[in-house]
């Protein structure tokens, strides 16, 4: 079949509308109309060539919500109508990960998705003239079709919106998982979120869900104080606006009469700044800190501290998809959105079609919009 | 009264081994009679003057053993005759530290322990002219007689060996601590031990308490290879003498016909060494590998990885006193000891006088000792 998606043909350059070819579900996957996507940086951080592991030409987008609309054979859990989010980290059910009850870094397609592939080692897509096209994080849902395996979509409730449960695809499930699975923050904690973008507004979200006492959004951006708020932050600082070093302001503000030590109990980098995970760690209350690294950072880069900084009991992990399972917890957080335990209206900021992509990355750039949604 | 002690006169001399005054002990105070003391690494470091930290002149010394002779005022749960382990980790269970459940890191008197003083901000050591001695992470245990408080004493099993139970007072809690209470390693688990000195041969200790499938010793030297198998170990890494990473080649090693991904469970470094550190983060599985900083940095020096290893699901965290809280866990482990459940005399090669002591620190520099220990 034809389909319409915006292409990344090469880096640095705005994607190209065209039409695809798309050939049709193989043995274990599954076509979906994609009636939804968002634009996240991660997409943007491809799109620019920063990534040293993005191919081109390819289709990006993750973030997506659609209906199946064929099933290859043997493809049991699926069927024509069925509503899903596409899952950039699958759920098999059977590789040691899964089965290890102790991540969500299901390993069944890793390699082939790594190099733009579905699990066979080929493309559905390709242009007209017949150059394949590239898969992205097994999804791209930057075309109005796409091909995923069975195991790489999760199903979902139908009453829910597309434009809005796309989100729930990356940004929410990343955010909300981070506090949830990864963190496991308690009733009455201090927390910390370092930049208050789509994913910090999302952790701030999370936060508020599990009770957390003290919820201190760090933002440079003055703007982002009225957005945190909106989620349930507590306490803003732009460190550009405070005397000496972040990390003892917050250990200064999380002091109490009891307790003179001070230190955030949980913080949570969503910056993908290498230096702002170093301060996220430090300042973290000696003795049971816990540090998760959401942000992804460039190329390269490292993070660096002081081993003292973990010998005095600050722990150090990092978090992908939040923890989330996706065919088990995906759907769980579409019904928390539709029971109204969480928001996302707010945060969808602009609505494109997909004639109008390149603008959301601009939107993106501009730091005007929290997200923006291509709608087909 | 006077006692005899040997003496960090300055940094980088042998001790010197004299008669020094020693004040009673005050309220909240303990005077003991140290019966035997280890020598570890950490006093070495201290003594060397590469310790930032490092206060002269000093009684060092932190792993002893001994009777309690005489209690100050409000001291209520220990009484002369009393056998005692010194605690460097305190046990105060009134402080936000010990009442949060999460850490070890009692902080009752840490401000005066890290200045060399007790908790009233004097000195019980001096000169026989006067001038003050300082303490030395709150025990001084290179003194036939020292002063505690009540807070940094184990009452322990009077009939257990002071020669023996003396290594209780770190380097055994630390290695067996790391594994039970800061790892929490589970029964079939694969685990990787960094420098099979002290702290490495107790880490192997524990990973075998705790039901361990897999038990790899890596060090430079082979001559632990005999040393790691009496305690546990089922593999040796010389990453001298083999091709490659270490990295990789632990990755090799830990992969089954089911998982290949690869990787350690748990690692443990106990070397000190930064780099070392990272290797043991690295090495470990992907999803849900925790790697453990036990060994002590040299000042200055840094850990350093790329966050993607964080992201993917690696822990990073450190243990000091194998995360035990002192008066609660060590007298446990002291009866582990006395009824065979875990070994120590193998480990103490070589047992000195006072006046020998500085030949304790020339074995540790040749690499000839486990654990030299001093007896009075």
């Amino acid at each position: 079949m034809r389909t319409r998606a915006a292409v990344a043909v090469a880096p640095g350059k705005p994607l190209e509308i065209m039409e695809v070819n798309l050939d049709g579900p193989k043995a274990g996957e599954v076509l979906v109309e994609i009636k939804a996507t968002g634009i996240c940086h991660t997409d943007e951080f491809t799109l620019s060539g920063a990534d040293p592991e993005g191919i081109f030409p390819a289709i990006l987008g993750h973030e997506g919500a659609g209906v199946v609309i064929e099933v290859g054979e043997g493809v049991t859990t699926l069927k024509p109508g069925d509503h899903v989010i596409p899952l950039y980290t699958p759920e098999c059910r059977e590789c040691p990960s899964c089965l290890s009850r102790k991540t969500n870094l299901c390993t069944a397609i890793r390699a082939t998705q790594g190099q733009g592939l579905m699990p066979d080692g080929t493309t559905r897509f390709s242009m007209l003239d017949g150059t394949p096209i590239y898969h992205y994080m097994g999804c791209s849902t930057f075309a109005n079709h796409t091909v995923l395996p069975e195991i790489a979509l999760a199903k979902v409730d139908p009453s829910a919106p597309f434009d809005k449960i796309c989100y729930i695809g990356c940004g929410v499930t990343t955010g909300i998982g981070a506090v949830l699975n990864t963190a496991q923050v308690e009733i009455g904690a201090k927390a910390v979120v370092f930049g208050l973008g789509g994913i910090g507004l999302n952790v701030i979200q999370g936060l508020k869900m599990a009770g957390a006492d003290m919820i201190i959004g760090v933002d440079l951006n003055n703007d982002k104080k009225e957005w945190g708020e909106r989620f349930g932050m507590t306490h803003f600082v732009n460190p550009k606006e405070i005397e000496g070093s972040v990390v003892n302001h917050i250990v200064e503000m999380t002091k109490t009469p009891f307790d003179r030590i001070g230190g955030a109990d949980y913080s949570f980098d969503c910056t993908g700044n290498v230096k702002v995970m170093r301060d996220a760690l430090e300042c973290t209350h000696r003795g049971w800190g816990v540090s998760v690294v959401i942000g992804v950072a460039p190329a390269g880069a490292e993070i660096q501290t002081r081993p003292f900084q973990l010998v005095t009991g600050r722990v150090w992990k990092g978090t992908a998809f939040g923890g989330a399972r996706g065919r088990t917890d995906v759907p769980k957080i579409v019904d928390w959105y539709m029971s109204g335990k969480i928001e996302i209206d707010p945060m969808i900021t602009h609505t494109l079609t997909l004639d109008e992509i390149n603008k959301g990355f601009d939107l993106m750039h501009a730091g005007k919009s929290i997200r923006a949604v291509v709608v087909f």
